[in-house]
């Protein structure tokens, strides 16, 4: 059978986070593999409670991890490489990153305690990694973390263009400017562009993308009128945005002191690897709190409302010695990623009852976005002029949207969900497998399957409440009268103002008296029963069905 | 002591939602009060799961009962009168609404088995009721309800214009019209206004608000050039926007089918009293599914991503033998409530996996607020030239907005938030006392406390999940060695891939082998250390530390 190209997302296609692109070449079913980028999600208390992050699925790979010949990792945010340190293992394929890049996933790697020497590094194009039937480029693109890159990878079957996350940034503060010669260059070369698999963030948003550049000016402007403490928050991992920050700072003649540990580091992989240069020097949280306040600014983590990162503690009173105060400031240099308001929307009020004014980016003077707009992504298109267009990077609206726009140009184009696979051979994009795809969640120290049912059951104690029966079963098999009824997550008294358990104590130990042999000998019919009786009895008295839990302990005779 | 008037409110102020004003005159402590509104918010997963409705805490108004005169109700919004079903026994006093809120609150309060002719229904302006010490006239205002209505509420000590919600809309579509000639007149009747009680909302909007009129052309054009069946989702209460939908569906052909309880009660409320006429026939789900598809609109509820409601139930699949299909339109004519952003963007997605077009109304064609923008609330300011303001309705970022907006202009205003008792005899307001206040639950049929501890060991067992310890001791205080673990909402492996319930009950039975008859004869020392040992081996095996209720059962002597 003829070889062919094929593309399978495992997670990043109808979603946004948690990417992972396999591409293949070969006989069907025979197809040497690469995978791109390894990433997480973020669960929330509505769907995943208690989940730390949330990884694809890598069971399919695993099977087939002969035929995988690497990894190659784009960027170095969290969605693009923060499975790595807990899924590596399991595929145990070398990985490909840019040095910035690189130098993030060696600490993933190591917090895991794998070899970080499993990474390497790679220059930007023209140089090139050959492995299996694919010739892999990391073509430099700006976006909101230094090194960002675009793959080429060129194969028997054509040329794809992988964007990973990126937008067209010719002043990017940080980083490689948009090269619009290189990109034509690419184009060009051979056969030109056959595919190009393109994020789809933006594709929403109508109006050019602008400049990281465009930032300075405004936010230069702000830190200079207020008068007292200022504070800013942006993603750790804007390294361009830290710098127009901090130096902001230093213009208005105040000292810099970074909060929050992903940012120190941040800060710090970027000095070491170079790509972060003149960065001010910064002072520690107490050197801050013995300076006047007009003469300090604080840029800390929590943008996005996380309850332990820097913004959130400050919101809430003292941190680090540091106390926000009536005529303070606080910027959010940032976008609240759709999902996070509400606890966005809580810090921000958390600060205003401190007396803090607060200011966001809603007006577009301190926050660009790092993906390409709608009119960005055409331009790329444009450009590259591929004849294939796979969207990515987008939840299922987003593809939807920009297959069309690609479709309005003449590409031909397809949507590709998490577990299609997607034959790129011909001349049009066909779906041609469906592969098992899911999720899979670090709870604490376990990886657990998102189906195992063990959050479905979190999720219905939150909502229910749970109760919890006990009855003694005897020598022969008659259980003792009194059952025990414990409520956690529930009101402890009825509408009546009687008290729950007591009440359905007593309607359990009505039911044991009557109750006859062969159910109370079965484990299976006593536990059913005794779980009726206790939802039939809630939900009388307090109009809720909680779940149930029964222990039945049996007296073994001595 | 001089008499004084007060504002106190319960809830609304520092939130939005869960609107309770009181307004007091008299000598201090002994004020005559009356309450404005009395509705429920709605809880998340975050912060109240399980939870049906949030209302404000009626403590201190029970115990003042006897002072209290009467309840006036703005307008039929949940957020308004929503908790009156609940708590309004717990007040007793007299009601006092328009003509269709009057009659949504009587179904609330018939609901609850309470008698629905405690609403006294009151025309509008010139229309007084006076009560105690204050006489009140409902003011017709633009909302996104019929018959919405601001209070003027005069007093010994002045006059209070509290505004409920409310836009400038001089052609609403249904109900009254923004009128300035009377505006003016209230501004200048007497002493003229002296305290603004001011909705908050849209605080933040820069531009002036738009007007439902503009909604029609839009509409219809959009409808017209669809060519399947058409969906569109709104509020229920969105009477002018139903009317308008429907019109649309009429003017291309198409009949109109109302999917929705809450829709289809408040088109039949509207109705009946009136407020609604020439609203296009409907036909029923079953005649909708014989019509040939490009024929029919859906007009449904739940824009606001509801499990339960309608537009779920359609992006699921099936409903009422109604099937969404590729090429099908669907239109959200709704504002997505801050908070709801992760319910909605489900729904959008689910309907495009169907292949559904997905239109929503970001682009200000399909749905316009019913709340004053900032422009419009200083044109209030101006027009009504109060000597104070009271920003409420509004969360604290958006109370402090409007007072530094109302302090721009040179007129007093305070921020006071829920709890505050606000002195308004003087010409500036003065937070002269502090009242308890909190947040009630409905929670199947009970009403709990916030502060019970119900929801806190919800959220904690679906963060940490729920193990239960039974151990059996004997009649001489012997613990029986076999303690029973079971595990709700937790891993059932171990990271080594051994039984965690197994190796909890090992190490439990190892410590009960070697305690104590101090320990085990007591049930909280008992108590207390199966649950420490239960965290600690969790916390090793797979690095959480659940919730735990351990079950003692004492055997007794025949």
């Amino acid at each position: 059978m003829a070889e062919r190209l094929i593309y399978l997302p495992l997670g990043g296609a109808g979603e946004i986070g948690m990417n992972a692109y396999v591409y293949g070449y070969g006989a069907p079913g025979k197809e040497r593999l690469i995978l791109i980028d390894l990433g997480v999600t973020f669960g929330d208390m509505d769907g995943t409670p208690g989940i730390d992050l949330i990884m694809p699925d890598m069971t399919w790979l695993e099977k087939n991890r002969d035929r995988l010949e690497a990894i190659f990792i784009t960027h170095g945010h969290e969605d693009h490489l923060g499975a790595l340190g807990h899924l590596w293992q399991r595929l145990g394929v070398p990985i490909y990153a840019r040095q910035f890049t690189g130098a993030l996933v060696r600490l993933k790697l190591e917090e895991m305690g794998h070899p970080g020497n499993t990474v390497n590094i790679t220059g930007a194009r023209p140089e090139v990694t050959r492995i299996g039937p694919f010739t892999v480029q990391f073509v430099p693109v700006s976006h909101s973390i230094p090194e960002s890159a675009a793959l080429i990878i060129d194969t028997p079957a054509g040329r794809i263009l992988h964007t990973g996350d990126f937008k067209l940034d010719g002043t990017p503060v940080v980083g490689d400017p948009f090269d619009p010669e290189m990109w034509h260059e690419i184009a060009n070369e051979g056969r030109g562009v056959k595919v190009l698999a393109c994020d789809s963030t933006n594709i929403f948003t109508p109006h050019p993308g602008r400049s990281e550049a465009l930032l300075a000016d405004p936010i230069r402007e702000w830190v200079l009128s207020q008068p007292n403490l200022v504070v800013a928050t942006t993603f750790a991992s804007n390294i361009a945005r830290l710098k127009t920050l901090a130096e902001a700072a230093i213009a208005a003649g105040r000292k810099v002191c970074l909060l929050g540990r992903a940012m120190r580091r941040m800060v710090s992989v970027g000095m070491e690897t170079g790509v972060l240069t003149d960065f001010p020097d910064t002072i520690s949280p107490e050197e801050a709190t013995n300076l006047p306040r007009n003469q300090v600014m604080l840029i800390v983590t929590g943008s996005q409302g996380e309850r332990r990162a820097a913004s959130a503690q400050l919101s809430r009173g003292r941190y680090l010695g540091l106390q926000l105060k009536e005529g303070d400031s606080f910027l959010f240099s940032s976008r609240t990623i759709p999902g996070n308001e509400r606890g966005v929307s809580r810090i921000m009020n958390a600060l205003s009852e401190l007396g803090v004014e607060v200011y966001d980016a809603d007006d577009g003077f301190y926050h660009v976005s790092g993906h390409a707009n709608r009119p960005d992504i055409e331009a790329l298109h444009d450009l590259l002029k591929p004849r294939i267009v796979i969207p990515m990077h987008g939840e299922h609206l987003h593809l939807r949207e920009h297959v069309q726009l690609a479709r309005a140009k003449g590409l031909a184009a397809e949507i590709a969900v998490n577990g299609n696979v997607l034959d790129l051979t011909g001349d049009a994009p066909k779906i041609v497998d469906q592969v098992e795809t899911g999720r899979v969640y670090l709870d604490g120290t376990v990886l657990i399957g998102a189906m195992d049912g063990i959050v479905r059951d979190r999720i219905r104690m939150a909502l229910n409440g749970h109760a919890l029966v006990s009855v003694i079963v005897d020598e022969e098999d008659n259980a003792l009268p009194d059952a025990w009824v414990e409520l956690m997550g529930l009101s402890d008294r009825t509408r009546g103002g009687a008290d729950l358990a007591g009440h359905i104590e007593g309607e359990l130990a009505e039911f044991l008296e009557g109750a006859d042999a062969r159910t109370v000998g079965n484990d299976a019919k006593l536990d059913e029963a005794l779980r009726r009786i206790t939802r039939q009895v809630s939900m009388e008295e307090i109009g809720k069905k909680p779940e149930v839990t029964v222990i039945i302990s049996r007296l073994m005779a001595d």
